[in-house]
Formats: C-alpha cells, structure tokens, sequence
C-alpha cells in the first residue's frame, strides 16, 4: 500500500464509518519495551474506541503500565491490479488512533459498554442473553481511546498506470473482496424454539461494488 | 478475544497456512519512541516473511533505524454467539512475528521476492506485466523477518458455555465470515484481447463451513 497523501482523511464521519464497518483491530503497544500488535474487538461510542480483554492479557497489564498505544483498523476492498508489478495496490480504509487507554472502573460503565458492542453486531441481543455476573465483570477488562489522535485513509477505485504503460496488453483493472455472513450454525444442544439470531452484516463492502449491507 | 492457552500453536504448517491466507497483515513498531500500528501487504518464501512499502514510509525508515517489529497476520472467521454476553466470542486465525527486520539490498533479490508476491495471488501474472525499472526497484523497500520467533493462535468451533447455561433460551451457535472474490472490474481504458485475469482467493474461509478455496 502505497503512502499517498491524498489517502489521508480525518474527517470525524471517514473514522467513524471505518471504526463502525470492521469486525476487529490491532492495537500496537509496548509489553517490556517490546512491540507487540494484538488483534482484537473494538467498538464506537461517540467520540471514543473501546476495547476488551481479559485481566489475564499481556495487553492490557501493558497498556496500563506502558503508556501510549496504536490502535489500527483496516476493511480490505479489492486487489488493484497495474499494467506494472510497481502500480498494483490494494483498495483499503483504515483508521489509526494514538493515545493513552483509559481503563473503565465501574461495572455500570462496563455493562453500558459491552451492551453497545452486543448491540452493534447482534441487534436486540443484549435483553436476550443470561445477564453478567460481578465475576464476569471484575474478570473483564475495558480499555478506551478519545479520537482526537486519529486519522483515516481510505484508496478506491483503479489502477494510477502511467500514460506510457496504458497499452500494454495485459489485464488491468480491481477485483473485489466481498465479505458477507455465511449461514448460522446452531450450537449442537441449542433449546428449540428460540427465536431466529439476528446479525448485522460486517460493512467490508467496496463502495459501488453493487453489494448492499444486510441482516440476516 | 479471550486469551486462552490452547489457542496457541508453534507448528510451522500453522504458521504457513494463515500467513499464505491472510491478504494483509498490521506491523507494530517504533517511529521517534511512539509505538505505531501499519497495514500493509506481506507474504512467505520457506521461513521468512516479507513485506513492502515505498522509500518515503515512516515505517521503513523505524525499521532500520529503531529495531525490533511486530508483524500480525488476522484471519476473521465468525462469531461465536454464547448464552452470555461473557463467552461471546469469535472464531479466528492469527499469527505474531518478532525480530528485527532485515532490509533487502540487491535489485535481483527484491525482484525475486516480488514476483513470489505477485504469482502468489495472481497465478502467472509476472510474466506478462510491464518490467520492473530501475528507478521502480530504487523505489521499493522491501524487509523481511525470519518466522523462528513467531506464534500461531487458532480459535475454532462453537461456543463454550458452562453447562449452567445451556438451557438458556437464547440462539447460540457460529454465524461464519464468508470472504471470496466479487466479478473483476476492468480498467476503462482495457486493451482488448487480453487473456482474462487469473486471482487466487483469499483463505479466509472457515474451516467446516463447506466454502472452498477457488478460482476465478
């Protein structure tokens, strides 16, 4: 992926839109003075990007103790496909927020939290499920990052070949990803009866490629 | 993501599979002391990785300059939907690099390991693309990492309830991630007459799920 400044957005609806559509992140931080890049869920409240993990995680003893992380975003869209091997590329947006986590100390703001990401992915879910327990809780870490360090950048469309290579006969052009919901499989001893999962599709779709967010 | 011990797995054949099925991967490192987490494209020959940027990225010039890297590579593979919010999880494939980075010196080695890349996702496209130049080699980074400092983790299957919660009335199972490759789109100025485009599909199907690899 080439680094073009054009790619870069930072407009609050580019970030939100990218943070919202993926299932997951990495999030860079320092355990002992090592890097590490952790892939992790992560949700959006407002102005902010949450994260979680258990208390036991390396991540979260660090973040605590280490400072300052990078959390990165990325949805792939497509192969973008040169007249060169130098101008092939990939069609992506990604979101990178810098800063120091706060880590979430009450139970109340964790179940308020956590009842977001359910209802972000699994819309009505949340009333449906065997409520959390003190022990759940206290086993539940809760990180989150402001995104006034945070930027986006998104590369669409097709390949940039240079005027002299536009004849060479060779296939050009962008194949792209879709990434949709396959259908549920229920847990083996699931009770009968209950009502049909309801889960919103991730958003990886490329804009114009014809593919439309859905429910199933 | 819960972080459990049974997810992690050092079998080479693991880390092949997932970082030959991965389409990106997010590096982890220093830039002037701040951590900061990358996508970018990477891929194998035998036991080591290797990716690429331009001259001008940041992360190459930490790279050499501050040391030691992270490189993940994250396949999505479902959600894990459990009778609690607690053991709601998801299904994924992921593999962690470290080492500090070597950085590819000779024309003749970085033209060899592109074209790894390049056939590695389109099958026989290196011989018909406009040459390399000089200039473009002069241009291209390319690093690579050994893979004797990397971990597999493997999360697969349904969800693990404790048998307290099973006949909560509440659907529960896997709803999979499905990722294959939309109809190519050509470059509108396409010469006509080339062979048609030839992509190998990303892996990131779930095991079980019935979704092959394949070609189009």
């Amino acid at each position: 992926m080439k680094r073009l400044p054009e790619r870069a957005r930072y407009a609050r609806a580019d970030l939100y839109a990218v943070l919202d559509a993926a299932t997951h992140c990495h999030v860079a931080h320092l355990v002992e003075g090592r890097v590490v890049c952790t892939p992790t869920l992560h949700w959006r409240i407002d102005d902010r990007v949450y994260w979680h993990g258990s208390r036991v995680s390396r991540m979260l003893h660090s973040n605590s103790a280490e400072g300052q992380v990078c959390l990165t975003a990325t949805l792939m869209d497509g192969w973008v496909l040169a007249r060169s091997a130098f101008n092939h590329s990939a069609n992506y947006r990604s979101v990178m927020c810098f800063g120091q986590p706060d880590v979430l100390q009450s139970d109340e703001e964790k179940v308020r939290v956590l009842e977001v990401l359910t209802e972000h992915w699994f819309p009505g879910r949340w009333a449906t499920l065997r409520p959390m327990t003190a022990k759940e809780l206290a086993a539940t870490s809760v990180l989150s990052l402001p995104l006034d360090m945070a930027s986006a950048k998104i590369r669409g469309g097709g390949p940039d070949d240079p005027k002299a290579d536009m004849g060479w006969p060779v296939w050009a052009g962008v194949v792209p990803f879709v990434h949709r919901l396959g259908a549920p499989i229920p847990d083996a001893p699931l009770k009968t009866g209950v009502p049909r999962v309801r889960v919103r599709a991730p958003g990886q779709f490329p804009k114009g490629s014809g593919v439309k967010e859905g429910r199933r």
